[in-house]
């Protein structure tokens, strides 16, 4: 091929790898996509201007360019495509802090725990805190506009963008917002471009607004009967607070997360949830008092408040835990739907209706102070008519979520695993919308072709 | 005009206006940007489907459309256009109040201060609120993503929006978004629209997110013998805090304020800040005491702390009046130039340079705790040399903000008034993607025509 030498020898040795074997480990993300196919070449660029030679030179020859991060994604976002490259971001790591303005200014395969680590010696905090911190890129979680446990209180990723340098589909590298704070000149397109998916451009670096370091926080954990008496306590904490956590597990996570790595978690328990608060001073026991009070009123049956940090840590870990555990039970389908906060116990009981109908296992986790769930659906690999099951309570889900007003993802994003229910949330007019965003910025389709659309 | 004629009679009577006293009413902002047209109609629509009546019929002639709030914008973005019509949004002014989900359902003529009224029944909160809260509209709040004194601590509009309704370029009306919080299913076309100044579509619904009401904030007031002086604090506080307000205003302002409703504030005084913290018990009294430190050894010459709401709440209305006190004084050019904030000292001092080298009055008010800032540049009207210096002086601050870094506007928009210096900050590869998000989405270039672009 032609074509590919052409590529091989406009950039650097190494930077473009063509053996099977590595191909082989860059067709998947953590989803483990079905549909991946097989690329022709992975680039692993080390700097913005190769990331537009290798851009510029699939545009010329029509050739799919999957950008890729850690590949930590949950919907096949960075699955292969027959024929494509894959542009791997993960050499260009470079971390910048700059104290003055509060910003760390990031290249896009620099790991989100690695600019928490970097912001922590300036005294500074990057907030965002996906459970995958450790294993994912910072590209990755603007690509997705990813969320995690402190949300509910602080935000998801796009909050904390200030400026992108993007690398458009024909090869220009644009660099959009900057340090400042407050900007309104022209289009929202840094926000335009955090939760493209890497379908609209290519992100080479990243300006992120850093805050002053959180105080310590006190955590309460509370063991309930069930998810949905959960769930209410969620509904009525979250009527007059937002805790800087408030997360859920459902017994069979318990369970999964215990057998993985025993903490001494409730087994018998049918929901527990995991709720902090780092309020200052006296306001950190007035809030723990509120949700203890919450979670008496609707049933609580046992409650442990702790003010040491690592014990708190401890029980943070564990939910954490949960998608690595659970996978230990077989293959796993892993949704991502939410709802408004006061839906949280209908979407969990219509994900308990689905489990018992299509008879699959369906632990679940939520961010639940954001309507965020995780129902993780188990199969056995292999077994057809177990797999057949979890596919049809996948979509039987992703309905649900769209009957209660919902989305079918609130923070892993589209990729290919959703895709075919994005028209059902977003409607055909809302689609027509966005093919011609998308056509505008990438009229040869060149750009992750498959994921979102 | 036959055309004018099927608009009027495919609305109700009374929604289309054509009378000279009205159409003149409805050429301005309150930039009274000189650029301002005549428009042919008035639209004064009563529902998103008159809306898309009135658009569609617009796009068959090719009638230039003119979104409309309260028209208390201050960069012509509502300026009316010669041949056009003005959509005024002023009567549709529904607010439904979703206490449970906590969201406010609001058409876009409501005033930002109803809908603060309407959640404030319930308990909560909408915290957005520029000066002009009491006379602008949401439609024109989410249209430029405005900002305001809480912003500090609280963000801006665009931080708010959950969900909007929007009628396309075509006619078409898209719902985007919801009452969930976290939701990434497709691109961030919510965002997309916020901050769009009525040249991507128009907004007939909005839901925007509240939160619990904040706790009564202590206030300080400081006097400073210069605005650098100031500032300084300014960027002492901000290593450490984001308290819930931090305003500046210079000498001529104080003085243009106190000529305008005496208040007591030192006329002497080079530069005032008046800083809030709605923290919770003992916290609000460590934030109250880091910023006094900061502001003492920044050499501040007086400081009043006061824990008295409606005490604090005389110094916000100082600072509220300041655009019309200084009105008060000639006709201005209103800037809304912004930096990071360790360069606000910087700014400032480029502004007085500035004033001083063009022999211009340029009062400045700031909210500083973001680095945006409002030189207010006073002209004597008909005096055409007092009326070039001004201009001149215009221009100088914008290109000094963007040597800095910075932005032509941080919060205003750019509308008419400041379109010129856009590609200076945004580059030619922005305007590029930028006019290909527009044609993608408005062929015909009908929505707003002379703003932003
Ligand atoms: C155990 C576990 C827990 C998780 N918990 C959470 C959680 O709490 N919250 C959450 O939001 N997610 C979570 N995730 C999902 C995942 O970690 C996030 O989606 C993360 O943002 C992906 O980052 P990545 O670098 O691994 O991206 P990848 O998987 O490599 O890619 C993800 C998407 O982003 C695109 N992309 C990557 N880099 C770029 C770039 N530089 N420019 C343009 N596009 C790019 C890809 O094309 C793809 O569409 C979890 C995953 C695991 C395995
Ligand atoms: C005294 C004073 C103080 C101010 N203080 C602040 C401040 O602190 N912070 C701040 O951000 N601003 C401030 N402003 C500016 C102004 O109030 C804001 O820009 C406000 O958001 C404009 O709202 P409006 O309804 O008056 O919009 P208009 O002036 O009518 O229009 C503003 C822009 O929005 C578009 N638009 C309006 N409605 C819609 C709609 N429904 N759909 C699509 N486009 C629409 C218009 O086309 C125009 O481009 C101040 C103004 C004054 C007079």
């Amino acid at each position: 091929m032609e074509a590919l030498t052409e590529l091989v020898e406009s950039l650097p040795d190494g930077v473009v790898v063509t053996d099977p074997a590595t191909l082989e480990n860059y067709r998947y993300d953590w989803s483990r996509d079905t549909g991946a196919g097989t690329p022709v070449a992975v680039v692993r660029a080390e700097d913005a201007g190769q990331v537009q030679t290798a851009v510029r030179w699939a545009a010329s020859y029509g050739v799919p360019v999957v950008p890729r991060g850690a590949g930590s994604g949950l919907s096949g976002g960075a699955s292969a495509v027959d024929g494509g490259i894959v542009l791997s971001l993960e050499r260009m790591r470079a971390i910048e802090i700059d104290a003055d303005c509060q910003v760390a200014v990031v290249e896009p395969g620099a790991f989100n725990a690695e600019v928490k680590v970097a912001s922590r010696e300036h005294g500074l905090w990057y907030p965002p805190d996906p459970s995958s911190y450790e294993i994912c890129s910072i590209g990755g979680n603007v690509a997705t506009n990813a969320g995690g446990l402190c949300c509910v209180k602080y935000g998801v990723t796009t909050d904390y963008v200030l400026g992108l340098d993007v690398v458009l589909a024909d090869g220009t590298l644009v660099t959009l917002g900057g340090k400042r704070i407050k900007d309104v000149a022209g289009l929202s397109l840094v926000k335009l471009f955090v939760g493209s998916e890497g379908t609209l451009g290519i992100v080479t670096r990243a300006i992120l607004r850093l805050v002053p370091m959180p105080l310590p926080a006190a955590t309460l954990v509370a063991s309930f009967a069930s998810v949905v008496a959960a769930a209410e306590a969620v509904v009525a904490v979250r009527r007059t607070l937002r805790p800087s956590m408030m997360e859920l597990m459902d017994r069979a996570t318990i369970n999964a997360v215990e057998d993985f790595a025993p903490r001494g978690l409730d087994r018998s328990a049918g929901a527990l949830l995991v709720v902090q608060s780092d309020a200052p001073g006296d306001a950190r026991t007035a809030e723990i008092a509120t949700v203890e009070a919450a979670c008496e009123a609707a049933g609580a049956t046992e409650i442990v408040v702790t003010d040491d940090p690592e014990e708190g840590e401890l029980f943070v870990a564990a939910r954490r835990a949960a998608f690595p555990a659970v996978e230990a039970r077989g293959a796993l389908l892993l949704e991502d739907v939410g709802a408004a906060v006061p839906l949280l116990p209908d979407l969990l009981a219509a994900v308990a209706e689905i489990a018992e109908r299509h008879d699959v296992e369906i632990p679940t986790v939520a961010h639940a102070g954001d309507g965020n769930t995780h129902p993780i659906i188990v199969y056995t690999p292999g077994d057809a008519d177990s797999e057949r099951r979890a596919r049809a309570a996948f979509d039987d889900i992703l309905q649900a979520a769209i009957r209660l007003g919902g989305t079918i993802t609130g923070e892993h994003g589209v990729g290919r695993t959703k895709k075919a229910a994005l028209p059902d949330q977003l409607g055909a007019d809302v689609m027509v919308l966005t093919r011609k965003i998308k056509d505008a910025l990438d009229p040869d389709g060149i750009l992750n072709p498959g994921a979102v659309l």
